[in-house]
């Protein structure tokens, strides 16, 4: 590839830093961004820098945001005493898509995972539990709850466990749960793994 | 969605019209950008911008260049009299990739597509055929060589036959090839489709 145009080549590498992208792939894409208008290039390269400029992370619940605190905070239909703990931001995305939900978010960060030096004190764990307490104080504790949304992975169970224990810590009659777990929709149970299975079982309900 | 910062639902509006990206991936890449330190994110809308303002089109072999002849046309050590014809540029790219081909290409800009309403007049064909009378005016006609790379589908083959009979039509001497198709590397003859096994034994060579 010495003979190409470093700006064809340069930005190829740039593509291929990015997730699921490999080599073949980020060339599809330089090649195909050639053939597009200028304006769409152009734009896209616009909101690549204003992303980093005008994107912020909400000082509450840790979402992402364009102001000090993020739409879904500020927002007064929203139930601010159902609060769903979530990993990433890209996850209150994921829940906003369907529609339904009528809570507030909790963005930790991550989850606890010691292998990669990833402890609760990297994660916004104090300040959910300093949340809990603001609301406590404010009297609302009976509508409360607490809906740990983690990946139900052995990290995302853990960090829902660790969670469940500061927050009882702090009042016992919290209500907390946790998000079902279970077959998702159109599987086969032939082919279900045994942790899948096993908790779809444990998780069935009166129909 | 709704509650999402405009500069996210923009950004990864503009992802998912690229190829092979659909919004769950774009919605990931958005994300990843996020936590991406700001230089990476910078360097690429710098690169995008460049990629529209500093990419031409080589004015003899229609492939990318950042000056009016590409590298390659303009490389003294490259044999001019063998022409690679290939339907884009990163044909090109696939191909000087693997290391060893010494001539130089001619990209047509795609392949003969009735249905797509894609004529030859659309394609670089007659810059092809001019290039080839240029180089017969100079008496180089016997090293000459036209390979046509043209992709193993149905337009891609008729693209091929129709451009050596317009190179026949100049002179029914210049040597023309076609790239060699039958199982690619680490194929099963068990799962190959008709066509390909057809293809396969027709080329078949002494060893």
């Amino acid at each position: 590839m010495a003979e190409f145009p470093a700006g064809i080549k340069n930005l190829i590498a740039a593509f291929e830093r990015l997730p699921g992208i490999g080599p073949k792939s980020a060339g599809r894409l330089v090649f195909y961004l050639l053939n597009t208008p200028d304006s769409y290039v152009n734009q896209m390269a616009g909101l690549l820098v204003a992303l980093k400029r005008d994107i912020k992370i909400c000082k509450r619940c840790f979402s992402v945001s364009e102001e000090d605190l993020c739409p879904i905070c500020q927002d007064s239909r929203r139930n601010q005493q159902i609060i769903c703990v979530v990993e990433r931001a890209i996850d209150v995305m994921a829940i906003e898509n369907i529609g339904g939900f009528k809570g507030v978010y909790h963005v930790l960060g991550g989850v606890i995972n010691p292998l990669e030096h990833v402890s609760p004190d990297d994660l916004k764990i104090y300040q959910l539990t300093e949340r809990i307490k603001k609301l406590k104080s404010e009297g609302n504790l009976e509508d409360l709850e607490i809906i740990l949304a983690t990946n139900p992975t052995m990290e995302g169970e853990a960090t829902a466990l660790y969670i469940k224990k500061r927050i009882n810590e702090i009042d016992d009659s919290i209500k907390i749960s946790r998000i079902g777990s279970g077959l998702p929709m159109g599987a086969d149970l032939e082919y279900a793994d045994q942790a899948t299975l096993s908790r779809a079982m444990d998780g069935r309900r009166d129909i």
